[in-house]
Order: C-alpha cells, then sequence, then structure tokens
C-alpha cells in the first residue's frame, strides 16, 4: 500500500504558522519524520491564507522536496495553487484532488495530462458526500470515462470514495468496505486510495479505530491510504496487513521492521 | 463476531497438567478470566492422555460450566469424548470439528442433531489442508450437501477454511480472505469461523499479525473466531472491528469499553 503521509497540512495550525512565517526548518523536519516512520508521497496543504494559495504551495513544495527524495501529493482547492506547485516539483506528482462537480475533473485533467501526473478522483458529486456504497461506485464510474475521454490512463487514477464518521453513520464503515472492494474489482487499472481518520471522527481511541480500518480496507483491496505514518501502531499494521497479503516476499519486510523496533504498538 | 476462548487446550503444557491432577480452580480460573475479556464460548480440549479423552473432556465441560454461564465449544479428535461432554453440557454446544474425510462428517452429524449442537466442519479433505481458496470452498460446498441431507440446518454450521502460515506459503493470507469472503456469500445461512493463530506461526510479533487478520477476516465476513481474548490488543481489535462494521449501535460497546479502560493496547 502506498502510504501519504498527512502531517504537512495548513488546517494544523503549527503548519500554517510555519507556512507564514517560512519556517523551512520545521516543514522540513515534519517531512524527514513521515519519509523514516514509512510514508512513500508527502502530502503537501498550504490552503491558508485565501489569495496566497499558490505561492505557498510552491514554496512548500520546494522546502520539502528539498529535504527528502519523495513525490508530494499536491492538496489544495485551487487550480492555481497546482500549477504553481507543479512547475517546482520533481517527478510525477499525485494531485489531490478533482471530484465529480462539474468543472472540477475538467479543470485538472489536462494538468495532469500535461506533467504526466497522478490524481486524486473524489467520488462526491453536486449533492456532496454519497449515502451508500452504490453512489460511490457510480460517481467513480462517471469520473472513469472522463478520464477515458481525456486519454489519461486509469493507472495514473486514485478514486477516493470519502470516508464518513461511523459515529454519526452506523453503515458507514460497512459501505466505504463495499466501494472500495467495488471500485477495484469494476475498474482494476485504477488505485484506491482512503483519508482514515474521518471515520473515527467523534470517538475514543481514534488511533485504534484507524489502524483497524486500515487493515479492513487494506483486504478489501484498497492500495493506497493517506495517513499519518508516525501515529503509534499504524506503521505496524501496514507491515503487518503487506505480510498477510502476501505482498511481502518471505516477510523479510515485517521480519526487518522488528528487527529495527518498528512494529512495537 | 461470536469468540470462542482457547486457552483450556491440553497441547498447553499447564493445562493438561491441570487435567491429570483435576485441577478445578486452575481449570475454572482460566475459564473466568477468559469469560471476563469477553469470550462467547469457550473452548476445551482434553485430546492429552490417549485412552482418558472421553472421561477427562467431560471433566473439563462439567468443571468449566460451573463457573462460567457460556456455551461451551468441545474440542476432540474422539467422537466417545463429544458423546461424552455433550452428555454433562447445558445448553447448545459446539462441536470441533468435522472435516471432509470420509466418516468424519457422518460419526458427527447425527450427535449434532441429536444434541440441537452446532458444528466446526474445517475444509480439510483426505490429500490434508487446501492449497488454495478454490479447493476450501469446494470442500464446504462438498459438506453443505451432506449436512442439508442430514436434515441438519446449515445456520448451525460453522465453516473453518484452515488457516495455514503465511511464512511459509505468502499467498496463504490472501487465499484464507477470498475463501472467507466465497463461502459467506455462497452458503450464506452458514457461519464461517476462524482459528487465528496458525497464520503468524514463524514470524515474531505474532499477537499483532493475528489482530490484523482478524480485522480483515471480518471485513470479508467471519462471524465467528477461535483465540485467545486475553491477549493484549485482541479485543480492542474486536470491539473496533464491530463498530466499523456497523454491528455496534452508536458505538455504545465502543465507548463502554473505552470507559472501562478496555480499548487499551
Amino acid at each position: 500500500v502506498r502510504i501519504v503521509g498527512e502531517r504537512i497540512n495548513a488546517t494544523r495550525k503549527r503548519v500554517a504558522a510555519a507556512l507564514e512565517r517560512r519556517d523551512e526548518a520545521f516543514i522540513q523536519a515534519e517531512a524527514r519524520k513521515q519519509a523514516e516512520a514509512g510514508a512513500d508521497l508527502i502530502d503537501v496543504n498550504a490552503d491558508a491564507r485565501v489569495g496566497h494559495e499558490a505561492e505557498d504551495l510552491r514554496w512548500l513544495a520546494e522546502a520539502v522536496q528539498a529535504a527528502v527524495e519523495l513525490p508530494l501529493c499536491l492538496d489544495s482547492a485551487s487550480l492555481e495553487a497546482h500549477e504553481a506547485a507543479l512547475k517546482v516539483h520533481r517527478g510525477p506528482a499525485l494531485l489531490n484532488s478533482a471530484n465529480a462537480e462539474a468543472g472540477r475533473l475538467a479543470a485538472l485533467l489536462p494538468l495532469a495530462k500535461e506533467h504526466e501526473a497522478e490524481l486524486v478522483c473524489l467520488t462526491t458529486g453536486e449533492s456532496g458526500v454519497p449515502q451508500n456504497a452504490e453512489e460511490r461506485v457510480a460517481l467513480a464510474h462517471q469520473m472513469a470515462e472522463a478520464v477515458s475521454k481525456a486519454g489519461v490512463p486509469l493507472g495514473r487514477i486514485y478514486f477516493d470514495p470519502a470516508v464518513t464518521a461511523v459515529a454519526t453513520a452506523g453503515p458507514a464503515g460497512r459501505d466505504l468496505i463495499g466501494a472500495v472492494r467495488r471500485i477495484r474489482s469494476e475498474i482494476p487499472d485504477a488505485h484506491v486510495i482512503c483519508g482514515l481518520s474521518n471515520v473515527s471522527f467523534g470517538l475514543p481511541q481514534r488511533g485504534l479505530l484507524n489502524r483497524t480500518f486500515l487493515a479492513m480496507l487494506m483486504a478489501s483491496g484498497l492500495d493506497a491510504a493517506i495517513l499519518d505514518p508516525t501515529r503509534p501502531g499504524m506503521m505496524p499494521t501496514v507491515r503487518a496487513a503487506e505480510a498477510l497479503l502476501g505482498r511481502d516476499d518471505f516477510c523479510l519486510e515485517y521480519i526487518t521492521a522488528q528487527r529495527e523496533g518498528k512494529l512495537e504498538t
């Protein structure tokens, strides 16, 4: 599973402050910490100061890639921010995110095509977040069609079925598991990614719920996840699930992680 | 998910010793500990002294049911032991186990029918443990047919797809997940149970692998598990998975477990 480290997000106060005072040291430490923990990409979100998203994301992207040799997940509501950051980004970025609203996917697809970038497609539409698996799968199919028409390979698409809180809707978790399974089997060339942490909103011991949900989703076909790899127990669950799914030859990565003390929970 | 507590098994030296000297206090403490941790049934296995299985299992069953108000999973290779224990067992027992070998299922079905007991049907046949999901599902169908012919309702059957070690065969975990999903969807009236711990044989941090595997199997339809509920982290994973699968109304059991300090990992 590809791990997108979520810590560098301007909705966190300390990140917003570091961004405003251009505190490279803080940002780069956050990046290194996640890379060391096992992140495959670093998410960067600079949507804090209205009107400054483009220059802020561009600065963030440069600061992070100066510290770690990883691709970034460029995370913004602003098309201009994506454009600005792509100008300085090295390697193929992951753009986060399009959705099924009119205009949003159409605006991001040409950018993804031009830069050979990957693209997160959130299964939300004009009427917001879907209520069930059926609607999520339908939106994924609708977007897959637009992606193919635009000439972008489905292998570069990461569908995000939009995790919601299990505390407010009992079937939310089961629906999500069903949506992941169906999208992976009905659009096999594309990937499925989730931001996990919404699932545990409003409940205690959120880390326990988040990592248990991750294991359940990985068993259902999830192949990328947006999470905080520095949280206790999270990467041990990832290593265990990879070994259990037969994606870790002879369990060597698992055994190595244990020897390095990285499976402590 | 129904939890079958596995600690009272004569393959454990201390249990075999307690059994031989009829140490009721030790056995009953093991039973209470598991009931308190959240076991729904207590597994009792007395297959230590050849020729004494029947009297030993009968004694175990009485000792355990004198301590806890739970049904037992009567676990023996000996038909006589099952018969003897059923004579003293209160409530509907779970018989563990039949398999697809000639004679074994035919011998246990009349007993299950007579006592209205539930029955574990292990998907192993004359040639031992299956190599893939396909063979497991085929054996389940074969046994389901015999069960129905014998007039035993499928709702009393727990198919056990026979977990094997992921360290010796990379695809073992993935196969098992596929087998659980297919048996649940193709024989929807029956249940699926697994003994988890074989999956982690030969690897470090077995608890981490076992509980991660449990979450994955629960997402795939597993509705009973044979495990040690006193192991750190195991029942927290069960509570989290139940909440995530929408089987815990308003997450009340999860929240209660947290308040009682039972979600510590």
